[in-house]
């Protein structure tokens, strides 16, 4: 743990601070930390650790702590000793090579540059499925590395749920003229909404003394356990509010990382316990809190005495209907709310049509432009905008996109139960106050890191696993009934 | 070399950007990269590798590259091997606990209450030596850790020969009215007087591309190799130059990180020779050329035009003087350039009795207000004042003291040397021109990186071994013949 944690905060250093002639260096230091840690994770010792606590447990409460602690470990040793290291190795150097062919062929928007690539790169994802014992389907195998224990069937159950409500509701919302938002992209200042960021976050329980915020080119959060989580935001010119959105986003993921329990610092039960219940939470913070009337109806004074200048005459309703504005995109990290799941769902429904062989690299740039014509009335002018936009699977991140919408999912789950046991959950955002729903995450998700697995957890909290209903009420609730213009 | 840059990264985040929470996550992460670095410096295999790489250099110029390499990495392994790990943990434990009751004892002005950790630490050190062939003097093995090669005799005579002029200098001056200074703690800004040092070390050659500038509470410089080297500089209150000095200070070693040769980079010979040798460089930068005439004949305009307030009617002339004030203090981090030394002949000359057991610990405190009162005409009035003020002592670094007056020594032959070959070395300066320095700094020292040893490379140079010479003409050509009012 020490030293992914010196690794994990090296690359937090070369996200941040790093000056630019400090690239190979960091380079060095960090393969050397991962190496390190993969070889002692993965040596004799663990292993024989391994047998003799798994017998050690054998009759102990399956839900304790010392329990679930072997059951990952054993879950994560077993992934780490399975794959050859010249496997990863090979997969290293050739993902490595995808990227950067990636980035050439997007800027000259040449699919046929970057075709042979990501042919070597699902080849190279076939042959790490088979290094596990065969499962219901071979894409399960690459969900694992980042949602444990999830299928690929329920991921099909989902998507087959939201699809046709999620493009309805899309198409409702689209008849309708488009709320006024030219102040959105006016002129503000970064160090006020920096300002006023900070404190909507600390309103929401981010603790200073164990994290950060500073700036990076991408946005993210890392947790060098629970008492150092950092966190990065951007100033984007024309988008000056995606500093303020950003921040609590990223503070979601903070907020979990600060939450779990002091027993599990330190060992493999820390941080969160998938990518998809981590998503969760920054999308309950930053939609479901931070896009919510509840929470303008408290903040947006605040904000429109920080930025008198571009807010003025500006009605907090005026400011929710902008916020909320649906538009279809053809670049997925610029989409809504409300249209982001379908971005997913098209490269999730590839990905595993390419997985399984039934779609040929060679025609991947035509299946996305029917794909996008169907769910979102777009088609892309070229391969730049379509299927070249995203470095997921260049980088060889098969199995990712599916936690995005997982996380709106789960979010919306959450959300839902919250309200139903706790019904002045808006009048309590409307105070500014988020003690209770804090305090609920902590006590039922954050305090227990990765000890549960994503459905598990999700079950034991809300009585179902990840379901799609709950989200498509709250849309259907915000977007339709509400019909906010 | 990777586990060792990672370790010195984290060391830099401590003190530089991590939130309070982190302090113990930082503590495991660098503590078990240091264990790991040591480990496997000290194994089997090193030393193997070692026998026969020295044999493979027997017959290779000694001043080549690869024999250095092997001889400095000989040398870091007999000192890495010799100390068993029992000993470095005792000796850890014990300063743990005497930096933690020094605190305590400072704060209350009671010497009686660290004597006892005082006398452990004397005990550690003399135990420490015993571990090493027999010296010449036992205080050369302390020495050695920091100064390789130098001996106490070679200290003695130098300080046996800077004592006596040394004090008469300041005497001299002493008898002279001071000049005004007021102006020096007037109300400056700190983002100028930031803006200002910035230009200030640009113009000296401080690569921004590989290094960068931070705050901390006490300033620093630390080169994870030569391509990410960093510095710190703080704000005190009352004392608004002190940013200035200590960036010019703080890029003095950072210049000599940043100019050693790519052939060292991840190798023992990266980073610089010695501490005296890498004092030089800060002093160099901080002293000979930030607190001269030709210097301040450029930038006295420009920082006037920066901070117009403060310096509204204030000569250059002026502005140097009272920047050049001699003034004996009781505090050693408060000393000038004049009177610096003599506060580390005092500490120097006590250690080595203690090493040499004919000063007792109990008697510590009247050896020091003697000596103080001797060198700089004062008496502490207690001993936080006194005896109590420097952390060294507690946390062990006996052998320490001495390069910061070498630092002093070594950067006025290297000063003087190139004065010699350089005619132009005022003008160029007065011009605000630095590149001939530097390039002559590059390839005489910088490079070289551990390659040579201090004694050896300043001979190299100089033609000299550190000597005392040049520094008293620097003093006396400054301070007395100048006559600065």
């Amino acid at each position: 743990m020490d030293l992914r944690h010196a690794a994990d905060l090296i690359e937090w250093d070369e996200r941040v601070y790093m000056p630019p002639g400090g690239v190979s260096v960091h380079g060095e230091m960090s393969a050397a930390l991962r190496r390190l840690a993969h070889e002692k994770f993965t040596s004799a010792e663990v292993g024989d650790a391994l047998t003799a606590s798994t017998a050690e447990v054998a009759d102990v409460d399956p839900d304790s702590t010392p329990a679930r602690l072997v059951a990952v470990i054993g879950r994560d040793h077993a992934r780490a000793t399975r794959v050859p290291a010249d496997f990863v190795a090979e997969q290293a150097a050739a993902v490595s090579a995808a990227q950067h062919t990636w980035a050439e062929a997007r800027a000259s928007s040449n699919f046929a540059l970057f075709a042979p690539h990501l042919q070597k790169v699902v080849d190279l994802k076939r042959r790490y499925v088979a290094f596990f014992p065969p499962a219901e389907h071979p894409y399960d195998v690459l969900l694992d590395d980042y949602e444990p224990g999830m299928k690929t069937a329920e991921v099909k159950r989902l998507f087959d749920a939201l699809r046709q409500r999620q493009v309805a509701i899309i198409q409702q919302v689209a008849a309708r003229p488009a709320p006024p938002a030219a102040f959105l992209s006016a002129s503000y200042s970064e160090s006020e909404i920096w300002r006023f960021a900070v404190d909507v976050v600390s309103a929401f329980g981010f603790d200073w003394s164990r994290g950060r915020q500073d700036k990076s080119l991408h946005p993210f959060a890392t947790g060098i356990g629970a008492n150092d989580v950092r966190i990065t935001t951007r100033w984007v010119d024309g988008q000056p509010l995606a500093l303020l959105f950003g921040t609590m986003h990223e503070t979601g993921h903070a907020l979990y990382e600060q939450g779990v329990g002091d027993e599990h610092q330190r060992t493999p039960l820390e941080g969160g316990t998938s990518l998809g219940v981590h998503e969760s939470q920054s999308r309950l913070w930053e939609n479901m809190v931070g896009r919510s009337r509840p929470f303008w109806d408290h903040f947006f004074p605040r904000l429109q005495a920080a930025c008198p200048g571009p807010l003025n005459g500006v009605s907090a309703a005026e400011f929710y209907a902008a916020i909320n504005r649906v538009q279809p995109t053809l670049i997925r990290v610029e989409a809504d709310e409300a249209t982001y799941n379908l971005h997913i769902m098209l490269r999730v429904e590839l990905e595993l049509a390419l997985i399984e062989g039934s779609l040929r690299v060679a025609d991947l740039p035509d299946a996305w432009n029917a794909r996008m014509n169907e769910y979102l009335g777009l088609t892309p002018p070229n391969a730049a905008t379509g299927v070249l936009q995203d470095i997921h699977w260049a980088a060889g991140l098969f199995g990712y996109f599916a936690t995005y919408t997982l996380g709106n999912v789960i979010a919306a789950q959450l959300w839902e139960r919250f309200g139903a046991t706790h019904p002045n959950r808006d009048a309590d955002i409307r105070r500014g106050d988020f003690s209770v729903l804090l305090t609920w995450l902590r006590t039922e998700l954050h305090q227990h890191g990765r000890k549960f697995e994503p459905t598990e957890i999700v079950e034991r909290i809300t009585g179902l696993p990840p379901s799609p209903e709950p989200y498509l009420r709250y849309l259907e609730q915000k977007y339709v009934i509400e019909r906010l213009t």
